[in-house]
This record gives structure tokens, C-alpha cells and sequence, in this order.
């Protein structure tokens, strides 16, 4: 830590001194150029509006994750003048989100879903599916983290019950202990919480759970007492574990426990210093070999995002604490959107995709097909057509689906790049549905946790809690970007076939005993109203287009997780939902 | 022209003077690292190696292209003593090359092909699909580079008639010129040919194929004659044509003309120098402005390309002659793998797909599915297991189908690491029929050449040639990258509507009414078999991974066009085939 501290130091101020920005050298060596100092000074601009998205700090200083919670659970929008009429694209949590507060502040609001049979978006719990109808599995989001207010606060004042999720296992008799209230602490000093404070230990790893790498397994137990050996079969001579050596390398110890300003100036001048730098190039920076890359890529499952920006990783490990914990919600995530959803009731229109957008200085028009398939399986494309009149849009649907929709009057310059260039990530997961826990069973049995493998499967999770069954879904398989391409090339029954392989070689032959049979996969590319798992953005793309993907166009606004900084978390998806039920409110 | 070779070769110097190589500046800053000059030192070693084959220079300073070609079109392989026992799985270009040269020398082959019912791989040549069935149309491979020796001679071997392709545009009554013969000459002066030469002069492009970008239609005569006003659109001031700059800012020309050790030496110096850089960060040290960046990732239709290595855009724009043509195969380009199939007769084994690997100091054994689906659709997948045993194996299959195969002993680790590793790009066909060739009528018609636009389809090909129909299949949208997997996200059904919308913006209501109904999409992400259109590194991974892929691994060797610096061309694939075929048949 200390290391880090002196290194990342030393790293930030000599490359700024050496204006070390992608290849500053060579920009004198070539033909009719724009002047650098504009796009440095422009490069910078966006820096210093990342660093207030990213901590929250309004233009006055205000702190916006804490005047969201108090909105969104508190007061609601502020009372309002003017009740006007609003269209909401897509029931995820953030059209959701904005949808409540907007008719609860006594707008007139319609929401449009193309989904035909589910609300939810990139929240989708499975029931049903399983032989065993008592379980249920996660398709999509899977946890909440304890440092995301908005979202938990919300669980529990829809009376949602919240529960741990073990990112790492635990033993089996592990009593669940009591849930704690929310608690933010305002970087202005100011507190919120929604009860009582509670002593809360979350439950302490068994680390029973295994890593598979390089023909050889071993628990996280025998990988703890001596990482060496693990990392040997790579050819790489590491001696501590593969977490302290990517946090020593990302976490920016110089940015935390500061004052706000300064957390401020030193966000603007890492963004701005790292806008255009992959993870991979980020590491490599830092000395990092070939194989170095390989073994903590293999461990901390982040091999297929290498070539992403390295601002989100910066983040994650700077932002979030080293205790951070994770809940997830009593019947499944959906719970959650299912809540949300039933408050709305009618106002939510079922099967009806927008296709064309209309606006004037009067008003918006949204034409859409009646969608008839499933989100997998093809509808009738020449559906017929109907429109939906309106005061203003907000459009909390992601940029891939805005690709595919037509807009009179055009949309911004800036906005169209972001839609057509923005990165979307693949994800995908292979859940399986086993006969008994068996992982659980005898003396190495675990509860919860993953297993980690340089197999296709690459993350293996295992439920936290079940009720009322004997049996268990596991997800075989959690897979991003190259990884999940791999699978997105097979049939579904390929991708049980060779799931089911992968535990085959963690836990030997009962694994065909005791598969059901039942499976599950959920490709998020191949999701035709998703279009993507999220807004994963390549080097120099959040500078690029973050701030257009939130810009207001005429009488529309735009919500969705990639409009904020906690891209991929359902907090982002809130965070938006409140930030344009407010920006529209206010007109 | 002139601009661009002073100023590549200051930025070289300057580069490499200084050590710009990602990010030497942070190297001192660090936690234990290992030696710099050590992973500096093998960097260089493999741009060597690299720049050998780019170049196909052997150990010996020997031709490979010209002595590959003479085996392949002359001689065959040289006379054999031990006849062997030689099983090719995959029986796309590179196996079915392999496969012939093997058998023809003595050797006893068969060729396990997963798929059931068609061999060819990435080359496929859609016949039957369309309502008239006069016609036909290309879902993967569709042209043939005039630079690309090999692949031309064979097909004028195999009888399989040549004609142009027009990648730009022509006049509706442009005569078929005569086809010229082959003709290679070799770095050491040797030349080859097929035939006596011909005075040949490609067809002028008439320039009447439509640019539509920023919401206006232009013509490519339009706009070469005025490129600043498409690229205001952009926000740009480029007052060249895009690929006028593209050009200037990727060809080296300091390295072209020279005698082949000083190539040597300036291709290793090169891709030592970009190991790291992918194709936006080059440009970015150009001093190219994100407009810029914009403006010509458009026009060239490399948007989705940026953020991959820079190797394969400095060695295209280096090592292929302004003057480069393109060719066809009449019947589709599966007349060229049709006829190597008919010359293995029944030597060939259809829809076994390898499953596991398992080889000894005396021979392999490789287990097999029969495979029951089609390309696209599920098979079952607990289908009968069957095994074939060899002296040797040439696996000729995608690295990443190799992902889902079992292995005993192991694969070597770097050989591993290339299957997890390698980027793998998406590539989508949307093909759709019309009744007549309603762009090649009137006064604005045109034959052959394509349309480009920033809309979801990006890049629209028309065909060049057309026997005996009045229709025509027009390739609606061809796109890699996230561009592609924008489409993968969509239904079939979908990909055609939204697809066919694109050419209404450019072509008006008309294509409704010449629309057959019938279209074809080929997403070669979604190909089980494929699992990918080709390996396209991204920054680091042509050093890190690329001499993995053809390493051999005991009794087994390696084929196909990622195992080439050919990458994604069938000429890679031939040439893949003749180096693992003379491997093999020399041990």
C-alpha cells in the first residue's frame, strides 16, 4: 500500500511533467494538425466534468448522490407548477425510476416497454424455468453493493427484504445475520441513514471455493497461503495474491480522504492524464509483464476487458472501500422492478417498441410496432404502427436500441456519435439447475462464493440462500467481452453442453447426476432489446461521448445506467431515473 | 505523399530515440517489475520473427510466396519417403490445401468437417436461397486481392473462371476486360507466372455510388470533386479525400522499394515500435483530431477498427500497390473450395466435429460428435461419440472452436493463451433480393461498387456481375466490430426490416416494391463453427500470441488463415495450408 502510494505519486507527476499523453512526441512530425493545445484544453474541460459526475459534486458544490436519496425516498420531486404530459421509453429500473417520480409529482405519464411479457430490463429473474419451481436464478443483475445508497434505500421502503450475497463463500451453517440500515456520509459532512445504526460483521470467507488454472486446482485456501505456486504455472514469479497486487497498482491512495476539492483536482488531472490508456497499456506502464498480465487477468476474471478504458478500474478501486459488501433482494432482483412496476399499473404499456421519434417546439410524437416475439425470438418486423402524443420524452433506453430508431428532427452531432460509436459489451451466463447442492456437502463444502477457471466458463457462482428446495441453480458460467463472444457463437444446448463440462472437470462426474437436465443462458448481445450487457467504454470513449449520452434534445431527455458514472449497476440506472425526472420537472 | 515520408520517418526516429514505447516513462515508478530490458529485448526478437513473415522471407533469405506457389501450383510436395496417416479436421481453404497437397504426395488423409452439410468455412457462396434461382450471393468470402498470387493461380488451375470485382462503382456498359494471367516477381528477382502477359487495365469507377453521412446524400463523384463539404458535416476541415489522408498518415513509404534486409530492418524496427498501438492511437500521435478520427472512421468504414492494432492498417497501406484489384469467381467463390473438395472424394468425412485431442509418442486420437444441426441451429449435443487415429493430425479450425476442444496432454501454455486470448472480430452480412437492378437504371445508374453511410449499415455492396437474371442480390449491410454486433443483437427477421430501411433513406420507397421478401443474414459471430469472422489482434497480441497459433505441438500442427499475416484472407488460408502440408510431410 505504501508502495503504491510513493509509485502512483511518482508515476502522475512525472508523466504530466513529461506531457506523456498518447504519444505527445510525435505530434509535431506530422501533416496539417488541429492545434494540440485546443484539444488538450478540451480533453481537460471534459476531465474536470467527469471528476463532479464521478464524485457528484454539483456546481455548487452540493453533493447529488444525497439531494437523489433524499428525493427518491424522502421528499419526491419537489411540488410542482406545471403538470404536463410524459412519455417514458422503457421499463427498466431507470425508466421505472423516473416514471414513479414523475407521477407521483402529479405528471400525466405513459410508459412504452417492447418487452411483451416482463418489465425489468437488464433486471430479469428466472422463475419458473427451473424443474424445481421453487428456485429462481438471476439472469441479469445479481447484487447490490453496500455502497449504493439509492438502491438499497429503495428495497427497503418498497418493503423489499435484502439479504448477503457471498461474493466469496462461506461455511454452510453461516447464520445470516441481522441487515443493517442504509447509512451515506455527505462528503459535506451531512449523514442519512434510514434507521437505527446496527453492529453488522458480514460473514467471514471459508475460502473453500476453488481456482482452476493451468491443469491444476486448488481452494482459495491453498491460493491464499501461497499464491507462488498458482502463479508459477503461468511463469510468473508473484508472491502475493492476485487482489493486493491489482489494488497496490490501481488504487489511488493519493485521492482518498481528502478534501473535496482536492479529490476534485486530482480526479480531473488522472482522468485527463489517463483518457486514453487500455488497462492492459495502464499495466504495462507500471512494469507488468506478459505474464503477469495473464495470471492476475486469469484470477481477478478481467482478461476480456484489458482493452477497456482503464478509468473504470481506477475508479472501482479508488472509490470503493476495501469492506465493501454485497445484498441481494428475497425473491430475486426482480422484486425490485416488480415493485416499481405495480405502483405505475396501467400507465405501463406492454409490446410496443418506439421506432421513429417526432418532436416540434410543441410537442414530442412516438410512433412504435406492436412487438409479438419474445426479447429472444423474432416478432413480425412489419408490425402495424401506432403513435403516442406528448409534452416531453425521456428516453431510458440504451444507446444500441437508439441506434436502430429513427429521429425528425435528427438527433445532436455529439449524440449520434455516441450511438453509433460507444462500446457495448457482451456478457453472458449459463446457469444450470443441480438436483441438490451438493458443492455445500461434506467437509469442503462452501455456500456461496465463485470458483475461478482459465476453462470457457471463467467464474462459477453459487447461490447464497435458497428457499424451500434441496436442489440449487448455479451460474456455470459469467463471462464478458471476448470471453462471452466465445459462447455467443454456440447454439444454446452447445452452451449447457460445454457448461456442464467445465464443472465436470471442478467436481468430477456427479455433476451429470445431479444436472436436472434444466438449463438456462442468457447472452445480453443477443438480447434484441438490450443490444448489450452495458456502456463498457475503449480508451478515450468516455471522454468522447459520457457527456452527450445524457445531453437534452429539444423536449427529450435521456436516462439509463450508461448516463452515469456507476455504469452496469442498477444505482446508475436510479441515479439517472432522478436526475431526469428532475431536469424535466424543473422545465 | 511526399508530406507523409518525411514526416513517418521523423516519427520514428523521434519514437524510438526517445523510447516511446508504451509508456517507458513509468517503468522506474513500480513494485518489484521484472527486467525491462529483458521484455524489451524479447519484444524485439518477435518483430523480427514478425516482420520475417510478413514479408515471407525464411531462415535462408528464400521466398516463402514464390516457393509456396510453386508447390502449390507446380510441383506439389517434394517426393516423399514414409507414407503417414494424417487426419485434417476442418475442411475450410487452409485444410482442404493441406488435405490435397498430402494426398497427391502419397500420404493417407481424411478430413474431419463438423458441419453436415457444406465444406468451404468462412468461404460460402448462398445458392438456392433466393426466389430466383438463377442467383446467388456471398456470405463470407467475396473477393480475391490481384497481390494475392496463390489463390489466383489455383483457381486457374482448378478451371474455376476469374472476373473483376468492382469495389468501386462503373458504368452500367462497362465491357469485361480479357483476365490477365498471374504474375508474381520475387524480392530476389525471380518472377512467376501462369501465362503470357496481357495488356489489362481495370474499369474506371464512374463514381455515381452514393455517400450518405450527417443527413445528405452525396455522389463519390460529388465528392471527390468538393470533400470539405462532407466533411463539415463532421465538424472537420479536411479539405483531401478521406482516403487520400489515410493513406498518407499508415504507408511507410521509406520501406517500400528497398532491398529486402532493409525492409527487414525497417518492418522490425515498426512493429516494434506499435507493438501497443491500436489503430486510434496512432492517429491520435498524428495529431488527428477526434472529428477527424470521426470523419475518416466513416468514410473508410473503420470506425469499429480503431481500437485494434495498428499492424494490419500499416501493412495494408504499405505493402499493397495503389493499383490493386479485385477478382471474383464465377459461380460464387465455393467453386474454388467445391472443386478442392471433389478431388478428395470421399476422403472427406462430413458433420464430425472434434471434441477431444488425445496424442502419444506414437500417434492422436481424436474423438468426435456427429453433429445433427445445421451451422446455425442446435444439434444434440450428447450426440455418439466416434474416434479416428493417425500418425498426425493438422487441425485446420478457428482458434476458437479449439476453445471448446479437450486436450491430452495439454496444449502448450503459450498455445493456450493464444485460444483464450485472441481477439476474434464480429462480421455481419445482410443480403437482400430485389426483382430488378433498379441502381443500375437511368441516367445516375451504376454497376458493381458500393454506398457508405453512417446509418446502421455502413457499407452496401452491389454486385458486379450478374448471369441470367434480371434481379439482384444487393449486400445491404456489411459491418465488423461493434458495428456487427449492433445487428447480432437483432432477430433475423429484424436485421432484413432494419436493413432494407437503410436503403430506402438512400434509394427512396422503390425498395419496398422491389424487394422480393427474401433475404439471407450471415452473422459470423453466430456460426458455430466459425465463432468469429477472423483474428483480429488487438494492441500487444500479434507479439504476444501469433507465433503460438502454428507452433507445433507434437504430433499436431496448425492451420488457417490466423496462422498467417494473410489474416482474414483466403490467400492466408493457402498459404497456412502449404506450410503445415510441408511440415508435416517432411518429418
Amino acid at each position: 500500500m505504501s508502495i503504491s502510494r510513493v509509485s502512483r505519486r511518482r508515476l502522475l507527476s512525472t508523466a504530466l511533467a513529461a506531457g506523456v499523453v498518447a504519444g505527445a512526441t510525435a505530434t509535431t512530425a506530422c501533416a496539417p494538425v488541429p492545434a494540440q493545445s485546443a484539444e488538450g484544453d478540451r480533453s481537460r474541460d471534459r476531465s474536470e466534468w467527469l471528476a463532479r459526475q464521478l464524485l457528484g459534486v454539483d456546481e455548487n458544490g452540493a453533493d447529488l448522490t444525497l439531494a437523489y436519496l433524499k428525493i427518491l425516498i424522502d421528499t419526491g420531486l419537489p411540488a410542482t407548477g406545471s403538470r404536463k404530459k410524459i412519455i417514458v421509453v422503457g421499463a427498466g429500473a431507470a425508466g421505472l425510476c423516473a416514471a414513479n417520480l414523475l407521477a407521483d409529482a402529479g405528471h400525466e405519464v405513459t410508459v412504452l416497454e417492447a418487452n411483451g411479457n416482463r418489465t425489468g430490463g437488464r433486471i430479469k429473474t428466472l422463475r419458473g424455468v427451473f424443474s424445481d419451481p421453487a428456485l429462481h436464478a438471476e439472469a441479469g443483475a445479481m447484487r447490490l453493493s453496500s455502497v449504493h445508497p439509492m438502491v438499497l434505500a429503495l428495497a427497503d421502503k418498497l418493503g423489499v427484504r435484502r439479504r448477503p450475497f457471498y461474493g466469496s463463500d462461506v461455511a454452510v451453517d453461516t447464520a445470516m445475520p441481522l441487515t443493517p440500515p442504509v447509512f451515506y456520509r455527505s462528503f459535506t459532512g451531512e449523514e442519512w441513514s434510514n434507521g437505527p445504526a446496527l453492529d453488522y460483521r458480514p460473514a467471514s470467507s471459508a475460502r473453500r471455493s476453488l481456482i482452476h488454472v493451468n491443469g491444476t486446482t486448488y481452494t482459495r485456501g491453498e491460493y491464499a497461503a501461497n499464491p507462488a505456486a498458482v502463479h508459477a504455472g503461468f511463469g510468473c514469479d508473484l508472491s502475493e495474491p492476485s487482489r493486493t497486487v491489482l489494488g497496490a497498482a490501481l488504487r489511488q491512495t493519493s485521492l482518498t480522504d481528502q478534501p473535496i476539492q482536492r479529490q476534485l483536482d486530482g480526479w480531473t488531472e488522472l482522468l485527463h492524464t489517463y483518457e486514453n490508456h487500455c488497462l492492459r497499456r495502464y499495466l504495462m506502464d507500471q512494469g507488468w509483464s506478459k505474464e503477469r498480465i495473464e495470471t492476475i487477468g486469469t484470477l481477478e476474471n478481467l482478461t476480456a476487458r484489458l482493452r477497456y478504458s482503464v478509468v473504470f478500474p481506477l475508479v472501482d478501486h479508488t472509490l470503493l472501500p476495501p469492506d465493501v459488501t454485497h445484498w441481494e433482494l428475497k425473491g430475486g432482483m426482480a422484486a425490485l422492478t416488480d415493485a416499481l412496476t405495480r405502483r405505475l399499473g396501467p400507465a405501463i404499456l406492454m409490446g410496443k417498441r418506439m421506432t421513429r421519434l417526432e418532436q416540434t417546439d410543441h410537442g414530442v410524437r412516438i410512433h412504435t410496432t406492436a412487438e409479438t416475439g419474445t426479447e429472444h425470438t423474432d416478432g413480425a418486423p412489419a408490425a402495424p404502427v401506432e403513435s403516442f402524443d406528448a409534452d416531453y420524452a425521456i428516453l431510458a433506453i440504451p444507446l444500441t436500441a437508439a441506434r436502430f430508431c429513427a429521429f425528425d428532427p435528427p438527433l445532436s452531432y455529439d449524440k449520434r456519435r455516441a450511438i453509433i460509436e460507444m462500446h457495448h459489451d457482451a456478457a453472458t451466463k449459463i446457469l444450470l439447475e443441480f438436483k441438490t447442492r451438493f458443492w455445500e456437502q461434506g467437509p469442503t463444502g462452501f455456500r456461496g462464493g465463485r470458483c475461478t477457471t482459465d476453462s470457457p466458463n471463467r467464474s462459477i457462482y453459487f447461490p447464497s440462500h435458497v428457499d424451500d428446495s434441496d436442489g440449487g441453480v448455479v451460474l456455470a458460467s459469467y463471462t464478458f467481452g471476448d470471453d462471452a463472444m466465445r459462447w455467443d457463437s454456440l447454439t444454446e444446448g452447445e452452451r449447457l453442453h460445454f457448461a456442464l463440462s467445465g464443472l465436470r472437470t471442478l467436481f468430477g462426474p456427479r455433476v451429470d447426476t445431479e444436472f436436472t437436465g434444466i438449463g438456462y443462458t442468457q447472452s445480453w448481445v443477443r438480447a434484441r432489446y438490450a443490444l448489450g450487457e452495458a456502456a463498457i467504454p475503449t480508451p478515450g470513449q468516455l471522454h468522447e461521448h459520457h457527456r452527450a449520452t445524457r445531453s437534452v434534445e429539444g423536449r427529450v431527455h435521456f436516462a439509463g445506467d450508461h448516463t452515469s458514472l456507476n455504469t452496469a449497476w442498477i444505482e446508475g440506472a436510479l441515479e439517472s431515473g432522478v436526475r431526469a425526472a428532475l431536469e424535466l420537472h424543473r422545465r
